[in-house]
């Protein structure tokens, strides 16, 4: 089953005079804002997106252009992608299976 | 000021039979319910850590084992460290600073 | 100057029953074999690839299929990529720039 | 068996106002040549290090702190860690159990 993937991506602008990046995240994050067909989630360390691998490849393309446009002239990006094929999974039933198991655990 | 570094971990078993991962990733997340000086989160992707840095990579250092003691014979261990020494940012500051900046822009 | 991007992928065939994973990093490796237009480079964590983003990221789709097609049915992809415009960078540029520094700090 | 881990590490000054990262990755790599017991190797993409796990992560975290005596306020880390217990690897024989299969496949 070819279906959905999970990838995290963090986009980080180097050669920015500011160690402050939340401006850069927020306008990488806002090309999902447009983006009505994916399921995203910002988390302190990268922005989570589940959708169909190109279209997840295609968001992260845009929103590494983004610091390019806002003065960033070297921009690292960095990507994982979880695509598993045996069952469905989202992002909210990965946190939630991990969540059962430690819960069944501590509660001997 | 060196004070608390934001790290994420994701811990990969390889070489197990089964696609599921989340028994390894319980078990993982299980080290830090004990850890008491740090806060966590755990999301789709990983795991987000805080606290200073010798004491995270000290718990990632734990965390990494678990899976051996569960059969795994290889284990792949990514780790990534925001360390910002001009001003103090927590797991919630970081996310609220974007959603702040993402709020404006979409207002107008 | 939107030029060629230099990213490393490294493709994590999960459920695999054997902790060797050589086999399908070689399948995956071969991919790039039959790619004329990118330079790419094997280390011990991951492949190296220099070439236009667009490219370089369909070459790495192409990649991540490949455990698929040998009985993997969970494939984790870790990518980075390193996009710099106000110069040209390549593989070998990069690594003897750092080369020379250190050799100056090391003449003394 | 629990030996020797293969890591990657690349490190990111954040807030540098000029794109060229070479002078803190030198600096950065300058830290592993005094250190005589572990083996390493330095890529386009990041320095790979061979050495215990202790080790490795007692070296990093010196990496780590370079950038920051050299101005940066902000370090973004990222380390991957290969860690096999079935068998002894090296960094010169991951790589070549990969160019063996693809000769092979090659080979007609």
């Amino acid at each position: 089953m070819k279906g959905l993937v999970i990838a995290q991506v963090t986009i980080i602008p180097t050669g920015t005079a500011n160690p402050s990046l939340s401006r850069y995240v927020a306008a990488c994050f806002a090309v999902l804002k447009e983006a009505k067909d994916i399921s995203y989630e910002l988390t302190a360390m990268g922005t989570i997106i589940q959708g169909p691998m190109e279209r997840v490849l295609e968001l992260i393309q845009k929103m590494h252009e983004v610091p390019f446009t806002q003065g960033s002239q070297r921009v690292i990006t960095i990507i994982s992608i979880d695509d598993r094929r045996d069952k469905a999974i989202t992002i909210e039933s990965k946190v939630q299976a991990v969540h059962n198991l430690v819960g069944k655990t501590n509660s001997g």
